[in-house]
């Protein structure tokens, strides 16, 4: 889908934007238990980035012990994406990057988590180690999701 | 895809059955929070039965005061599947209720926790309060999945 | 504490029904990720039973290939146990067990999601590969929790 | 325990910002399902802060529609804090801000995910509506804990 230039809504410079920055938060992840490096980046709209030069939030994988506990590189990024202000409808894309030579997607979590705050056209761009990539829809990716709407309201 | 009077593979009395337990289920949901009531039923193949007339495993909802710390109907049966000895191949299809009027579909974690024991094919059937359903397919609801054969081989 | 022939409330039958269960349940974890085995095991008190010598609940860790998807032994005994009708008040005892010299506690989540339903005096039994155990109540392993009452109540 | 003007090793204008800052980041939560808000703040040693007056990382908690799914500050904060190159050693006290009236300390599930980044003795204050405080290290809050000593190393 590249329609005006765009790559699913992306100019060709916000998409080298959000590779790089998932590839670099990649380094910072902490798994000493799967050794398997993830790194995430979230790119705001122009009107969620305070008018600066493509604003991109990021995350890395930070595992536990106890396994259960730890928390992915998409979880941590949105975490902190919307303890900072961010909320639906701020987001253009995701990124996400590893060290594998195939495309590796969002774990079934993590799509959940995304889903909150991601409308449903958003695109996921998932990078090799080379660089290539695929991209899906928060709605292709989580078909059917159970969402926030389907929730009785607390009143 | 009905064919040779099955429905998704399953007879008649299977998906009646499959629809009983996981509503039964339901009832034993512990929800004090969201007071959002679930219930799930994993129908094994008959060789993994013993032989015993539709074999179902159930479970429920259970919830906690740290509501991250809570599970869901569908990882409360598959993981008492899973220690009772059944494993990948052994699941013919799942079942999911709720109280709500519209079809409810397993969350994201617990579609990425089911991705681990079902093949891709495998029928997820979605009962609304009045006992219609929606069925798609494990793959279906976890498109691109990142399962086991993603990570690195332990040594 | 070991009073009227008790050790923490518990008979040498029963303590010794709680640790079989316990070492028996580790041989069905799912762990291809991390090797490590657990198994956990919850006495119900007699009235909870239904009249049965010693009644437990057992469990084992089953993992995933998204670490955080995965869950502990202790979450799935209890998540059984909930859903079979047991609740606060119901448990006796609990025991785990795993493949290590050294005695393995509950990891916090584990220690929450207990909270729930058990009462603080519950004694939880760790025992080493080689059946030497140590105990500690609900309460010690998890002091000042964050449990039900904490929250405000849903009308 | 005070010391040499110190309270639990922290200056008073140290406790002061600790406290200021997990009650704004308090603001920051997403919570429609609980309507419990919770803020977490991080307390850096000055090495680890750069040079800058008392460095602080903060979070909020961020639910989901699925319970289980979403995360508390705590975790928040201390996934940022991680990624951002903060390590065990780093982290001087931890604080925690809720609005109730009486203390509320972290759910175990948190209490294991900072036990992977703090040293047994390092300060966890809660803080209540009012601004009162009490304060366990973080030993006291997880005893016996699962660390990542535990685990078999991975090769
Ligand atoms: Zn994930
Ligand atoms: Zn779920
Ligand atoms: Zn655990
Ligand atoms: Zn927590």
């Amino acid at each position: 889908p590249e329609k005006d230039g765009l790559i699913h809504g992306l100019s060709v410079a916000e998409l080298q934007t959000l590779c790089e920055k998932c590839v670099k938060a990649k380094a910072t992840a902490y798994c000493p238990y799967s050794l398997f490096r993830v790194g995430a980046s979230l790119l705001l709209h122009p009107s969620s980035s305070n008018g600066a030069s493509p604003h991109v939030v990021t995350g890395a994988n930070v595992e536990n012990a106890s396994y259960p506990v730890g928390t992915c590189a998409e979880r941590v990024a949105m975490g902190n994406a919307v303890v900072s202000g961010h909320k639906l409808g701020s987001f253009k894309a995701v990124g996400v990057a590893t060290d594998m030579d195939d495309f590796c997607s969002p774990c079934g979590m993590c799509r959940q988590f995304l889903r909150e705050f991601l409308e449903l056209h958003v695109p996921i761009f998932m990078f090799t180690k080379e660089g290539k990539f695929i991209v899906r829809t928060m709605g292709e990716l989580l078909p059917l999701s159970f969402g926030p709407d389907k929730l009785p309201p607390r009143e």
